[in-house]
């Protein structure tokens, strides 16, 4: 069996943005040699979650519309008496889920049509980290 | 180390159907010959979902009546843009989560006394797949 | 590549409870010897859950509050045709997922600085259990 890891950072211009990564985890997988197995790809804050689904841009603003409306960043969290202001991106991420763990099979990610992988901020504007964690048959 | 990749398909007969696929996975963990491991069940397409929860009629009603709520089909999404109808059903599918990993020990799926395995449809009526990747000690 | 699988066993006194079980987690890592891998930890019934996000007691009560509020208790819901009075616990589990997968790296848990592991209990006072079952390599 082989193990590789690797960490993908991100430091997003804005406070929620949403970063197709499947090309480098794609890019990862094929470093590690492991042609059957899987990858970890997992959001080391827990601010920042990593989803897979489609990959358009009116789906992407309704994911952002519909967890506005869900966790809604306006309320007066018990979180935020202790200087913080982001209650509602743990919420959000929550959610959104801060992991996916991706089939390899033949030497490829092993996705359907539709599936990319990605990563959303939800507080962003400063250093953050993703591991992306391969084990299988070389 | 033993992987073992097979896949599931579904075509339902309505746009939205909880289906139980306990049985198909052990079947597959069977197959693979691994007594001791993981299996990755995990949706191929991204408006569908696999979870874990009862086998209990009420409940999966109760299920797809607070999914309607949460995310509900008849607003004016921006996806629909594009020509799609099914923007409410990415958003269910992310509720509910689109892949588990089931433990195997000795020889078994090792879940607890009322743990199911479901694939929910939420875009039906036309073919689908769910990817069960084993991976474990023979 | 070496397995390993052991259990930790709850029975709160409150009905929903919020536990960190970081230390138990990676305590049975170390015991496993696995220094490069991953750890699936998974609730085995299906009215908790195991997520990753802050240790810290204000954001704890906005969880509760928020699920309270996303999958009220009060609700006339057919799962309590059955007898049972838990549908509300079913749905809250779904929304902060009963699984996560940590990785291991250099013997360690590969966490971020703010990621600890919970269990959260949405219909206890009884004996639950958690599932931890360890891969990788030595």
């Amino acid at each position: 069996m082989t193990t590789f890891t690797d960490y993908l950072w991100f430091e997003t211009q804005k406070r929620q943005e949403f970063i197709r990564i499947t090309d480098e985890v794609a890019a990862i997988v094929k470093q590690s040699g492991v042609t059957d197995g899987i990858v970890l790809v997992s959001a080391m804050h827990i601010t920042a979650c990593v989803y897979v689904n489609d990959w358009e841009s009116g789906l992407m603003h309704d994911f952002q519309v519909w967890l506005e409306k869900l966790a809604p960043s306006s309320l007066d969290y018990r979180h935020h008496q202790t200087g913080e202001d982001n209650a509602d991106a743990h919420l959000k991420r929550t959610l959104m889920g801060h992991q996916v763990i991706l089939p390899i099979t033949d030497g490829t990610l092993d996705l359907g049509p539709w599936e990319q992988v990605f990563y959303a901020e939800f507080d962003g504007q400063r250093k953050k980290r993703v591991v992306v964690k391969v084990m299988g048959e070389p």
